[in-house]
C-alpha cells in the first residue's frame, strides 16, 4: 500500500507536516556496507533549502538532518571505511521544523485557497491542518531529497562508474531555453538551476517582475539519469517509466510528465522515431538517437533515461481569487506569506531525488530476480 | 510488489503472451454482491478487438473472454439479481489467442527491432519470447480491457449515480481535433474513435496514406471521467493523478501524461491556473475552471478527471532500419507482418479501462480509510 | 495486498473453487533461464492428488496442470537446455476440474456447517459459492502445489547443491510417530506420508476405524528444508520464521505452526535451548543442536530449516452437529459426500510447497538487497 | 514488500537500534478524527517498560513518546473532540534512548552469541551494530506497543462497543497456571502478567531461583480480541489467522503460534472439534464452544479471538556456552550485562499490540472491499 511509501525493495516511507515539529523519510532496503554521512545527505538538502534567493520562499530553515538509525561505526569499519557505514536496516532521517510562524492562519483555517489541497483534503477527512498546508505542503519534499541522496549512494555503490543523476529547469513560463547553450556546469551558477546561462539572464528579469506582482509562473524540469546499464525495469505494471511517472507525478504541482521525446512523439513518423542501432566494437549498441529516452518496453537501453515534468504556478497569490468557505460561503481569498513565485525551481532537486529512488529500487528488484 | 500487477486493494495481475495458448487477468479484492456477466467484459474488449477497420492490425482473433472463477449463480441469486454476481473472490479472466501465424519469425528472432522492446527484453532476461514481441507485445493490453470492465461494474455499484469514463483520440501525428467540434456520440461512429466528425473525415485519408506507404504515426488520446465524489486519493505517494500517470504510462507505447492543463500548466500565471470557486446552492463548490483535471494535492475535487496520454508511432514498419543482430552485428531489419498504423487507435478502450481501474482501487482505498 | 497473492518477489496468485471450470495460480518474478516442463509440476500435483487410497477424498481428479505463459522454446533453447525454460513473465498455471458433481447440495446451501468457512464466508461477503466450499475448498492448494514446484526450480537453480525441501506426518490424531525409526524413504511408500514404517502400520487400522464410522482425526505435519544458506531472511516483519508461519497457517484447516523447538522452548532454560556453536575446519559454524530449527532472528543459520504444523479434523462427518440455517434458525446437519477422514495427508506436499515459496521468495529478496 | 513494515491498509513501519539516538514508528492509513494524545500510547509503553521489577532487564529507559505528525488540534477540535486528533496522514511516533551504556562490547563484538542473531545478521549483511543486539533486539518491541496503542484508538472508534485485546502469561517454564484461577483483574496485578494469582507467588520463588542462577526460561502468552464482529479477514492467503501468526511470530524469541485448540486440534475428532451453534433470538450463532479460536476460513466468526505464542528463554546468561568468533575460531561466551531472566513476560504488551494491529488492518480491508 503506498500512500505514504515508495518503492519496493528500496522503499522511502515519508512523514511531517509543514508547521509539526519535524518531518522525515525511512529508507528501507538499503544494502549494507555503504559508507552513508549526515554530509552526504545534507548537500542535496541544501539546494533545495527554502531561503536561498528572493526567487523562492524566504521561510528560514536550516534543514539539518539527523540519521537516527541503520548507520554503524566502530573502530574496524572506520579503518576500513573511513566512517559509518549502513547496515541493512531501516535508515531514519528527521529534520526539525524551525520556523514555523503559525500564529496567525485566520485566512487559510477557514476558507479553501483555490488551486490548493485546501477543499480536497477536507472533503477526505473532515479535518485538516492548514498551517502552511500541513501534509500537502512542498515541504514535504526535503524528506524526499533526503531519501534521494541515500538512493544516490547506492546506485554508486552498486554500478561500476557511478551513476550520475542531474536535473535543470528548462522552461520557465513560456519561455523555454536554448539547448544549444546547454551547461551543466550552469546549474549551479544561477538561482534558477537552468543550463543556459542566457537564459538565466532573462529569467532573472522575468521572474522579478513576477514576484513583485505578487504573481506566481510554471516551469518545466528536465531530469537525466547517465550511466543505468540495461535491463532495469520490468514489464507491463513494473515499467521504468511507469514508476518514473509515478514518481515524478507525486511532487506538489506537477501536472505532466514525459519520457524522451514524450508528447512529441505522437507527431512522430515510425521511421523518424525509431532509433536506429549501430554495433560499437565489443557488439554493445550504438544507438543513434535518443527519441526513446532510454527506456523500451519498460527496461532501460543503457542510452540516458531522460524525463520532463511539468510544475504549475503556486496558488498562493497576492491577487484575490474567488472561493467558498468551510460552511459553502463565498467570498475572496488571497495569500499572504513566504512562497515562491516559481515554484518549480526548488523543484529540481526533487526530481533528480525521485528519479534516483525509482532507480535504486529497480536496481534492487533487477538484482533479485535476475541476479 | 508490481512487476505485473496493478493496483492495491483492486488489483489486477496479467500474464499471457502474443503467441502463446492464451492471455488473461486475475482481479483480485472486487466487492461482493455485483452482477457480473461475460457480456459486461466482451463490449469493451471488442472495442478494442483486432481485425476491425482496415486501421488497425489485421489479426483475427475473436478476443472471446471467459471466466473462470468469482462469480457465482443459484436459484435465490438468479431470482434477486437476474444472473451470476460477484463472490468477493478473484475473477480469472481468460482470452484464447487463435490467431497466431507463429510460423515464420525469422528476423525478429536473430535481430533487434529498433524501438521494440527486442533488445532490452533480451538485456533483461537473456532471453525473449521473440514471437510477435512475447509480452511486450500490445496484444496483453486485452487483458487490461477486461479487467477494467470488471473495474467499471465496481464504480457504478459503490457510486451513487455512477461514474462514466470515456475516451476519445484527439490527436493524430501532428494534426489536433477541433475541439469545438468535440461530441462524444461520434467517438464510435468512426474508426480512430474520435469525437471531431471533421477530424475523422481527415484522418480516414490521412491514415490510409500512411498504411499505404508501410509507415505509422503517433496520436494522443484523452480520457475523462466524470462522477467522482471528491476526496477519492492519498496524500504524497498515493496521488489520484500519480497512479493515473502509472497507469496510463504503463500502456505500450505510451510516452507522456499530463492531467488537466499538463504540460501548459507551465506556461500559466498563477491567477489564472487557479480554477475559481463559487458556490452552489447546497454550498458544495461551484469550480470555474478545471486546470487541475479535477485532482487538487493528489485528491479528486468533485470536477470531471481529465487525462491525456502521447502514443508513439509503432516501430513496426516497411522501411528498412540499421540494427544489431544478438551476435552484435550490424545489420537491418524491415517489419512485415500485421500491424497497426496508428497504435493510438487501440488505446483508446485501453485508457479507459486504467482509468477505471486506478479509480476502483481508489474507491475501496478510501472507503477503507475514511469509511 | 494479499487477499489471495502470497510472497513479495516470488509472488503467487492464486484463484479458482471447487466447483468452478478451473483453478490456477499466476507465479510472477520468476528467474529467467530454468527449465520448467509440466513434468517438474505434475510429480508434486500427483502426490496431493484426491483419490489415491481410500484415505482421502474419493473425488477424481485427474488434476493435470497446464502452462499457459511464461516459458518458451525454441531451436537454440532446445540445444542448450533440452526443452522450454522461463522467460522471467508471469507463469500462468491452470488445472481444470472434472468431477464436480454438483447436482446436490441442497443442505449445505441452506445451513452453516460448523467449523467450516461457510458462517463467516456468508458474513463477510453475503453470498458463497457454497459448491464444495468454494474458494475455502482444499481444492485451492492444487494451485500451491504447482506454484511450489516452481519455487523449487528456482531454488535449485540458485542454491549450489540445491534446496531439498520434506515434509512428514509425524503425529495422527494423539499418536505421534517414532522418531527413532524417522526415515525419509518411507514417507512415499505409505499413505499416510508417515518416515515411521511401524506408525504407518498402525495408523493403517487406525484410520480405517475412524472412515467407517464417518469420523475424523487431526494430524501433525513436519516440513524440513536442508540447504539454504545462511543470511536468508530479514529483520523485524519479514522474518524468515515469521513468512513461514504466515505461509504454513495459510493452509486450509491450520490451528498451529512451530519452528524448531517450538512450543517445547518455553519450558527450555537458556542453556537448553542455546545451541551451541562449534567451528568446522573453513571456520563456518557447526551447530551442535537446532532448537531454532536454523532461524536466528528471523535469519537462516545455515542448518536445516525445520518448521512443523497442526491440521484439525475435517469437519464434513456423517454424525449430525447441531447448527443454524441461513435465516438464523436451530437445527442440524451431517455431511455426505467425499471427505478425507484425515485431511492432513494431503497437506503433507502442501506443506512443501508453502515452505518452497517462502524461501524462493526470500532467496531473491536476500539477493536484491545483499547481492 | 515487508522487511520493516507491517499491514495493509494500517500499516506500520519501524526503525532504530538498541544503543542508537532513537527508535519509532511510522503509522500509515490510520482513519482521521480519532482523538490521540502520547497519554493513549504512554500507558500501553509503560506497562512494557523495562525495569519495573528485578525479573526484567535494569536497563533504565523512562520510553516517553513523542507525537511527530499525524495529529492536529485547534479551537473548533479542542471544543469538539478535547484534544488533538488523527489527519489520517502518517503517525511518525518517536522514544528516544537514554540508558544505552555502550562503552564496553567487547565480547559481543567479536564473538556469536549462540541463540542470539549474531552470527546469523553478520552471514546476511557482513557487518552488524553489536552494541546490545542493534536491530534484533527486543527494544524494538516499544515501537510496536506504541503503534498498538494507535491501532487500539482505531478499532474502538471503528466498532461500535468497542474491541478488547489483553494477553497474558499462561506458563513459565513447564509451569502452566490453573485455568480455573483465570482472572483478568490480576494480569496488572502481579509482575508476571498472570492471571492466576497463586501461579504468580509460585512464578515468584521460581523465576527469583533462575535470575540468581544467571539463567533463564520461557513462557506461553495467550492473547484474547473480544468484540471482533463476524467477517474480518480474507480468504486464502489474507486470513485473519495467518497475519496474527505472522504478527505474533515476528516478535523476538517467539517460536511458536497457535490459534484456538492449536497443537490440540490434531489429537481431536471431528465430532469434538466443531464448535456446534446454537441460534440467539435474534438469528445470529451462539456457538457452543471456541475449539476454532473465533476464526474459520480465516474469516473471524464473530466469537473472542484466542491466539498463544512461546517464548524461548533469552540465550543471554551467564553461564559459558561454547561458540566461534568473527575469524572462525572456537571460543567461549557468557553475556554480562542487564538482561530478563524471561523475556516472555514484557511480551505480554507486546502480543496484545501485535493483535491490535493485525485487526486494525483488517478493519480497515474490510471495511474498504465490502464497505
Amino acid at each position: 500500500m503506498s500512500h505514504n511509501s515508495f518503492g519496493h525493495l528500496f522503499r522511502v516511507t515519508t512523514w511531517g507536516e509543514s508547521h509539526g515539529p519535524a518531518l522525515g523519510a525511512v529508507v528501507d532496503g538499503c544494502p549494507p556496507g555503504i559508507r552513508l554521512d549526515t554530509s552526504d545527505i545534507q548537500t542535496d538538502l541544501d539546494r533545495r533549502k527554502p531561503g536561498q534567493s528572493k526567487f523562492v520562499t524566504q521561510r528560514r530553515e536550516e534543514d539539518l538532518v539527523e540519521i537516527l538509525s541503520g548507520v554503524f561505526e566502530d573502530d574496524r569499519i572506520r579503518e576500513s571505511h573511513g566512517g559509518q557505514i549502513t547496515t541493512g536496516t531501516p535508515i531514519s532521517l528527521m529534520i526539525r521544523n524551525t520556523d514555523q510562524r503559525s500564529k496567525d492562519y485566520g485566512d487559510i483555517r477557514d476558507k479553501f485557497r483555490p488551486g490548493h489541497a485546501d477543499f480536497t483534503y477536507n472533503a477526505k477527512y473532515g479535518v485538516r491542518d492548514y498551517r502552511g498546508g500541513g501534509r500537502s505542503s512542498a515541504r514535504e519534499t526535503a524528506a524526499r531529497v533526503a531519501a534521494g541522496a541515500v538512493a544516490r549512494k547506492v546506485l554508486n555503490a552498486i554500478v561500476s562508474g557511478g551513476v550520475t543523476i542531474r536535473a535543470a529547469l528548462v522552461q520557465m513560463g513560456p519561455h523555454q531555453i536554448n539547448r544549444a547553450n546547454w551547461d551543466w556546469d550552469q546549474v549551479n551558477e544561477n538561482p534558477f538551476f537552468t543550463p543556459d546561462a542566457a537564459a538565466a539572464a532573462f529569467y532573472e528579469t522575468y521572474l522579478d517582475g513576477i514576484r513583485k506582482a505578487g504573481s506566481s509562473i510554471g516551469a518545466v524540469i528536465e531530469v537525466v539519469a547517465e550511466g543505468v546499464p540495461a535491463g532495469w525495469g520490468a514489464p507491463i505494471y513494473g515499467k521504468l517509466d511507469q514508476d518514473i511517472a509515478s514518481a515524478l507525478m507525486s511532487i506538489n504541482a506537477v501536472k505532466a510528465v514525459e519520457i524522451g521525446a514524450g508528447f512529441d512523439a505522437a507527431s512522430l513518423s515510425g521511421e523518424d522515431n525509431a532509433d536506429e542501432i549501430y554495433a560499437r566494437q565489443d557488439g554493445t549498441p550504438d544507438f543513434r538517437a535518443n527519441h526513446a529516452g532510454g527506456i523500451l518496453g519498460g527496461i532501460s537501453s543503457g542510452q540516458p533515461i531522460i524525463a520532463r515534468f511539468a510544475v504549475k504556478p503556486t496558488s498562493s497569490i497576492l491577487t484575490p481569487r474567488k472561493t467558498i468557505d468551510t460552511s459553502g460561503r463565498e467570498t475572496e481569498i488571497l495569500t499572504k506569506g513566504r512562497h515562491d513565485p516559481c515554484v518549480g525551481i526548488r523543484a529540481v532537486p526533487v526530481g533528480e531525488a525521485m528519479l534516483a529512488i525509482v532507480l535504486a529500487d529497480h536496481a534492487l528488484r533487477h538484482r533479485g530476480q535476475v541476479g
